[in-house]
């Protein structure tokens, strides 16, 4: 069974920005041609995150909003004393919302909803260029 | 390698429903046949969501007040504001437990621990039809 | 395809123990040839919780204090009132930081940034000997 991977790279503006990487990954199936298997897409940055959500502008400002009241960016952290880093929230907030999401295939196409979008969560603070990783198997 | 793929449709009550869908994912892995692999668990809604917990009415009664401790359905949200929506919370609650989760299958057996089992969690403020998607891989 | 599974025992002190398990991951996939596929980490205790982190003692710090002040150990929970238990908070951030994660495995090299480390997060009460399974696929 051969696998097929492809990456794509985004560039984010950081400080939570989420951007829908749906098409992009939809692309990387397709080229695989592969019918029934699964999809696994990770971000191999420890200040990012991958989900699903609807991709809908008041959604995605409520999800930003929400990981900054649950982890706030100007609280104390032992990360940033030690460190003289200023991120330690977004660390926080990527391992919460974990570097990954697998996702079955069937008949040729992603088994997302209609209102599901896989979204690459940016949680650092300030622009970075980003590479997510996508690997079908079947 | 052949891909075993099944539906599982429940019903729940949705605002916080949190369903044991544990004996549907061993029949779908019993019925494949699979020895060696993994079982691929997703949910294609984006206000539910797939997550693992000890089954039990006290422990299912406290994530579903947690969830609505960390976010609060009555809040204001950009979502209901800008789309005529009541629901804003559930979406944040299901991108947070995230919609699947994957776990290795060994000598033909779900490899979950004693006190763990696999439940669907209905954040939407109303009763819902779902459709879980099992996927085993070899 | 050959499916190449392995178990890392790992001794933790509970109480929000964050243990990196990154070499021991890394060793699997070596052991196992395997090119191109997914490693899939799981962990089938329903008190502990896999995720990947910078890990650095400012963050491992930061990481555990975070889990206590989302979901306080003292609380008043349905789990220990109706079980006579004192762990409910174990399992409520078990489930929100989940079990399992699974990565890209290509060129023969799990894909994780240089950042990025796999963790087991122990949120038991008390020190636990605990069973963490890694699967290789391909």
């Amino acid at each position: 069974m051969p696998v097929h991977s492809a990456q794509i790279r985004v560039h984010t503006e950081g400080d939570g920005d989420i951007i829908d990487i749906t098409r992009g990954i939809e692309e990387v199936v397709e080229t695989s041609g592969v019918e029934d298997g699964i999809v696994n897409v990770f971000v191999s940055h420890s200040t990012a995150a991958i989900t699903l959500i609807e991709y809908e502008t008041g959604g995605v400002q409520d999800l930003k909003e929400l990981m900054d009241l649950l982890v706030p960016p100007n609280a104390t952290y032992h990360h940033n004393e030690m460190q003289g880093d200023t991120n330690a929230h977004a660390h926080l907030q990527a391992a919460i919302v974990g570097p990954s999401e697998t996702v079955p295939v069937k008949n040729g196409r992603v088994q997302t909803g209609t209102w599901q979008q896989f979204v690459l969560c940016d949680f650092d603070d300030h622009p970075r260029e980003r590479s997510v990783m996508v690997q079908v198997l079947s």
